[in-house]
């Protein structure tokens, strides 16, 4: 393992971009989200990322210099077109336009389209807990996962998320896939040569399997039997045709063999807790205080704690990537 | 078994509503939605409840004539104050509103509060479906289910419901408890002396039981493991706290051990396709009918379905109840 400074680390993220092409504003943006992920502990939401940005680059999967377009679509709707560039940038685009429509209006929307999506959702939630709003997100990514029932992939592993804000406490922020794990969690059974256990996917023949190859070669699986496959399809709908963007199966085709990100869209919905409570705000966000500390005092975790506590850790030490990582990452970087 | 035409149903829950006391829109409300039930099969949700009515209005826990507030909260948000009535009649109140503003800012909310509850959400997305919007809904209940690594109740069984409006065929509807199994379901196996499957609920000392009365003393589990769990968390913040009203841990408190419906809010969210998608809406709410027919071509089910089927049926042959139920119905009724 090697051990890196948030800023060593941050001018590594941007010596890759930058070489590589991106334009300064993405070079901002998706270096702060894969900081974010690697300061967190997320190593798979991490520098990691990085590799997979530069190759979808060179698969001429994402634009490089794409400069976003929000469109003001409704009183409660905001639009980005990324126009085929990462999503970080597009997120900065709109956010401004949400907040503002959120605290208008009280609840409010942004539909970001055409992005190449690898982020962990927290990121973004994060930035509307910052800003004291109840924040929800979700977008779809490639068809790998079968719905209950059925034996062919339809859903992607599409994430929901979502956030709470907490006066002088990090919020409560969950983000998870709606596939029983990740799809990266079955490929490194795979490299591994290890058995996965029942339950996370079926073969070709859409029978269960514990073989990791088989698996990745059949479908996934949802979380939670025909509920989560019930909220992996809400995900599809309301990321998908609901924002004129792209189902997983529909990112899966565009994709074409290259394995990039998905390329399709992302919903974001956001609430402002004072405008739905007016003067009683602080009474009401206090009794969701009494919720968790309900749940915290019978030794429950609420979730995000961990990433939370790697929070901490790295604010001191900086991060820890393996050697080999690190190579690769340097191998990344053009000689201007 | 006793058939039942559907107006012979309707006329039995309006005698035993009118007779007990109920104002006629509270009359006319609950009966719709529990003819719903019975109609689309789900007999936990339909005449069977009204057992459950009067005895919620005999312990004090239920307004019979309470005449609903509704209040323009924000440009998308509107409120009503159900002042200790039955859910429906407060979202009838709230529902033009509602509608109203979802077409005109995209997204909009509706928030009930101090409301008695026990509808099943799906009657209430489909009214949202009906008028083409997408539809989001969720509700405490009472505390009754342990977060994930934990041992006490904190959530309720706090459902999630999501609609999505088809052209010319039934709305993709579901409505799932996030706990693992309904409490009524843990009960059943109590009355019958039949141990439960692992997974639905603790002992009191927070060990795993298949004893149903051990369960029941101690708490019960969500589906999906910690996934489950968070999005109990999530019902609990934003259908309590977020609409300032109870959570379920509150809800059980008020109820002081009556055994009647919980007593808090809801919060219902609807989307226009329209205002996301303008004159693109009809092309790409055809794209959805591909999911679904992706998801159906496999051998797979839509949620809902079984409830449409039985709504066929039931247009055609009426409703079957035990004679025992429909004894202790005709009892309820109170001679004029």
């Amino acid at each position: 393992m090697i051990r890196l400074t948030l800023e060593q680390a941050r001018e590594l993220a941007q010596d890759i971009l930058r070489s590589n092409g991106f334009s300064e504003p993405h070079v901002q943006a998706v270096t702060a989200t894969v900081l974010a992920g690697e300061r967190d502990g997320c190593a798979s939401h991490g520098l990691y990322r990085l590799l997979g940005c530069v190759s979808s680059l060179k698969a001429g999967k994402v634009a490089a210099d794409a400069e976003p377009e929000v469109i003001d679509q409704a009183p409660s709707i905001v639009r980005v077109d990324a126009r085929g560039g990462f999503s970080q940038l597009a997120f900065q685009a709109g956010l401004p336009v949400l907040l503002a429509k959120a605290r208008d209006s009280g609840i409010a929307a942004l539909a970001i389209n055409r992005c190449v999506h690898f982020s962990a959702l927290w990121v973004e939630i994060e930035a509307l807990t910052d800003a004291g709003l109840v924040a929800l997100a979700c977008t779809p990514s490639h068809a790998w996962v079968a719905p209950a029932g059925g034996t062919q992939p339809v859903f992607g592993t599409n994430p929901i998320a979502f956030g709470w804000p907490r006066s002088g406490r990090h919020p409560f922020i969950f983000d998870f896939a709606t596939s029983a794990i990740a799809r990266g969690d079955i490929e490194l059974h795979r490299r591994a040569g290890q058995p996965i256990p029942l339950g996370w996917g079926i073969d070709a023949q859409g029978q269960p399997s514990t073989d990791a190859a088989a698996v990745l070669n059949g479908a996934m699986l949802t979380f939670g039997g025909h509920k989560g496959s019930a909220l992996a399809a809400m995900v599809e709908l309301i990321a998908g045709p609901l924002i004129g963007d792209l189902t997983s199966a529909e990112s899966l085709a565009f994709d074409a063999g290259s394995r990039s990100s998905p390329y399709h869209g992302e919903l974001i919905i956001a609430l402002d807790p004072r405008r739905f409570l007016g003067e009683d705000a602080d009474r009401h966000l206090g009794r969701a205080e009494t919720l968790f500390a309900s749940i915290q005092g019978q030794g429950a975790r609420l979730p995000s704690q961990r990433r939370y506590e790697a929070r901490g850790r790295s604010a001191g030490q900086g991060v820890q990537i393996p050697q080999a990582l690190y190579d690769d990452l340097r191998a990344l970087i053009v000689a201007g």
